[in-house]
């Protein structure tokens, strides 16, 4: 027997719409490319995001197909993604950070027709679109005066088009589980694959957000995304901004620490989120010029682990508190938070910091589990690593075009590719990537825990461990050194200074110095590369440390 | 095109399933129908509530079948909840203070076959089950010990059943527009009509609750719903708070004042949800005792409008913020909260009060719209009176066994049954019922506006004003007063007090005195009566006032 509730499709030009309705003149302020702080509202931005709609319909755009964006957050890119949405387009975000080559096979790969582009990657664009037939068109996302000298065959002037463009149309109305956004991942192995959101995912993704613990937010909000919209979609922001009618700050161009700075003081911002490079910028500025932060409550810190030192100084000197999150583009991307609970809370902030430091617990739809290689269950016991997997309606089942093809186990979850523990509060955390653990005598270590406590050492400046091929044990740890400048080598005390701090049997097996240790476009180690280089590396026969 | 995000069907047995696996320790303290306090978890109300399945399994019930509950807010309440809506088969929540032939006839269009009841129902059971055919089984929720005498012919004895049971059964898996839950209105005309709750209404419910702008609810909360889980789900606070993981304090049957202080207060409760007899009865207890609150931050009202001075006496005298909400038994019932924004908060509390004495906004997910009896938009102005009409995943599209037929408007919005004005900040204010509201030359006059302002005149113990026909007019509002003992009849004096205080063209075209004015079940005015008792009433040739 089914219910005899009303059918209501869960699609997302419903959250402008809602904003319209009931939040029309709440603000959204952004930084703009040109340079001048521009100030609307989601009444106005509703009615210029139908435009944009209007637009695509009267360029032949169909539902399914795909129209990018390659844009700073701003409000104008906000009238793009719902314009897109609401006709049943998929909005394909960009990002820029990519390499050219990766970004020709990622537009040519979606098929894009359309490009929504901020002036800022104008160039960028003149020099990859030879390369992307499918482009029909491209839309400067600025006004007439501000037009861009360009090589680009069809060029649309954004201000333009909304002025030519009527108001006048129907959103939604189609299957809640029409695709609606597409966001590839920057992997490290293979080609970069598609996520391809639904309308239904995306807005239970929002409500997820909306929960307390999550971003929350209300009318009485001010929310500033320092994530980009292109970067697993802001964190779903774009969306639980207008859902909630909070006030929305978009950064544009500028992410350094001044400039957050100004924004987060001069617009009341409450609530931010962004990664950890950004918030130490922030740190810098504030601490270099002596200042306070007088509205800031709550600051959401992701896609990368948490320092403790962050943790601990946005606490104890600003008074702001930390809540980290993590996820990835293949989980919209909420997987979990490090809520507290009020047995935590009753501790002295140091003792909470054990927990602070950890990735959390997932909020209500979303499903976590760990298994080792062989697929079965591991304990939530904090110690035993596992890998990460994860279920629900806002994960990914599979990528566009059925890239890397089925990735769901027995189950239905998904390997997230991380490795990690839960202890017995829940709390998860992330241990290692899964391709980079070290597989000894079956049991896994984690390469950057070690790494994190061997770049500790005065003389250390980077520090790396990679899994070495070894005929009893599989494989066993050798711990990567590049020296401060001026620094001597002297392996021994390098793994004197881990001793007492991990388990005897992680203690690397070799210390080889090097004069380089690769870093990612992220600021990540680059494993990958790094495994590469020491391919014709061998272990010692004996380790070599004293103990 | 379709999305490529996973499967997860939206139904509510994962909502436990969550708190089970990440709050599984998180207390369920109830004070029990045998009197004591009594502490559980999600963790073993999770296991228990599996054993329910499996005694529901083994007693022949089937996906789709009715098992009922006449119970109060407890624990096992709790627990026989997810157990039947577990395994697919329909919760039907039981409101004992219908009149008998009401329980009775509600049973039978149910068709309920078996019922949990807490023993202090087992004599109104004893009653009316010889007339309910359909009724197989009878479960007492309470131990061996506590059992009782009656001439129930199939009785269970709760604890007994559990520990007989296992608690491996499969939960779920099956579409999430099955049906999960009926509760039938109270409706004042016809019979009642049962509402039929899906799992994903009630999942979508859940979300819309835990936004920080409604319930919201973290671990760090401690929730007390007081509103009966017969009463419209509890306003969904039995899904929300396990979903949150918040600790849930459950007050049995005592709703006195004196046995929620200190439930709230020896629980150290956060947030709690009730009608305004309850909050009244509370502010009576703590006044008299001198008694404040340490730990409640928020109180949730609803069910009928609450005074200005309820919610000037939390906020004054206790430094609670009172959230107004309103909905309905169709609406699951979330429909709209007083939540300020900014703009209101910077002015003083007394000038707030224009906005938190209404019933406030929708949230994401709920589409209001004013409009007259031709079907016409009203505009959102704060004063033009119109149906209001609901929409959303979570509002009723028919009633169970179609009673009452179509019920839905062209643009598939429900009518609600009430009259109210939107205004510009887009806060909604009930001001009638549509059967009550007074039409006069076209134009809508609010009774309830009228009564509210004639009972403060302090020779008035009761006012109500209805309708009476006019030949130019088609209506014009009577007002109908009980006197307080010992005073004098003087029309005009009445009608004085209303002066400046109504449009003109509101002012009642006469007074009459009555010795009496009908309350209902809920304490409000029986509007129906007192029409059928004023029906030989005609009015004046010309309105009696002088102005």
């Amino acid at each position: 027997m089914h219910g005899l509730m009303q059918d209501w499709p869960l699609t997302v030009d419903r959250i402008l719409d809602h904003a319209n309705n009931w939040h029309a003149g709440r603000e959204v302020v952004t930084r703009s490319v040109e340079g001048p702080i521009v100030r609307t509202t989601y009444g106005a931005i509703h009615g210029r995001a139908k435009r944009v709609s209007n637009a695509l319909l009267a360029w032949g755009v169909k539902p399914g197909d795909r129209v990018a964006t390659l844009a700073w957050n701003t409000g104008n890119h906000i009238e793009a993604w719902y314009g897109i949405m609401g006709i049943g387009a998929v909005c394909h975000t960009l990002n820029p950070r990519l390499f050219p080559e990766q970004l020709i096979y990622i537009i040519n790969h979606a098929e894009d027709r359309i490009i929504f582009v901020d002036l800022t990657f104008v160039p960028l664009l003149d020099a990859i679109l030879p390369h992307c037939p499918t482009v029909e068109r491209v839309v400067v996302m600025t006004d007439a005066d501000h037009m861009p000298q360009t090589k680009l065959p069809v060029v649309e002037c954004y201000e333009s088009v909304l002025e030519q463009s009527s108001e006048d149309v129907r959103w939604g109305q189609f299957d809640e589980n029409t695709a609606c956004g597409l966001c590839y991942t920057s992997g490290t192995t293979g080609n970069p694959k598609g996520v391809l959101y639904s309308h239904r995912s995306n807005f239970i993704h929002t409500l997820l957000g909306l929960q307390t613990t999550v971003i929350g937010g209300s009318p009485k909000d001010v929310i500033l995304p320092v994530v980009p919209m292109f970067h697993a979609n802001a964190w779903g922001i774009a969306f639980a901004g207008p859902a909630a009618g909070s006030k929305l700050i978009m950064p544009g161009a500028r992410m350094d620490g001044p400039s957050i700075y100004e924004l987060l003081e001069t617009e009341g911002v409450t609530f931010s989120a962004a990664v950890p490079t950004v918030w130490q910028g922030l740190l810098n500025h504030l601490r270099e010029n002596n200042l306070k932060l007088s509205t800031v409550k709550r600051v959401l810190i992701g896609g990368a682990a948490v320092p403790e030192s962050m943790i601990r100084a946005f606490h104890d000197e600003f008074g702001v508190e930390v809540l980290q999150g993590w996820g990835m583009t293949e989980t919209s991307p909420i997987g979990t938070l490090s809520n507290t609970t009020p047995e935590m809370e009753a501790m002295p902030f140091e003792e909470q910091l054990k927990w602070r430091v950890k990735q959390g617990t997932p909020p209500l739809g979303v499903e976590l589990k760990l298994k080792d290689d062989a697929g079965t269950p591991l304990p939530s016991d904090g110690h035993t690593f596992g890998r990460l997997m994860i279920k629900g309606p806002t994960i990914a089942r599979a990528y566009f075009k059925d890239e890397g093809g089925h990735i769901l186990d027995d189950e239905g979850f998904f390997d997230t590719g991380d490795v990690a523990t839960i202890d017995e509060q829940g709390f998860m955390q992330i241990t290692d990537r899964a391709k980079d653990v070290i597989k000894s005598g079956g049991e896994w270590i984690s390469s950057i825990e070690i790494e994190n406590i061997a770049v500790g050492h005065p003389k250390v400046a980077l520090a790396a461990v990679i899994g070495a091929a070894h005929a009893k044990w599989d494989e066993r740890p050798v711990l990567l050194i590049k020296l401060k400048d001026g620094e001597g080598e002297d392996k021994q005390e390098h793994l004197d200074f881990l001793q007492g701090k991990i388990a005897k049997w992680w203690m690397p097996d070799d210390v080889v110095f090097v004069g380089d240790i690769p870093l990612g476009a992220t600021g990540k180690i680059d494993k990958k590369l790094l495994r590469e280089r020491m391919k014709d590396y061998r272990l010692p026969d004996q380790p070599i440390g004293k103990s």
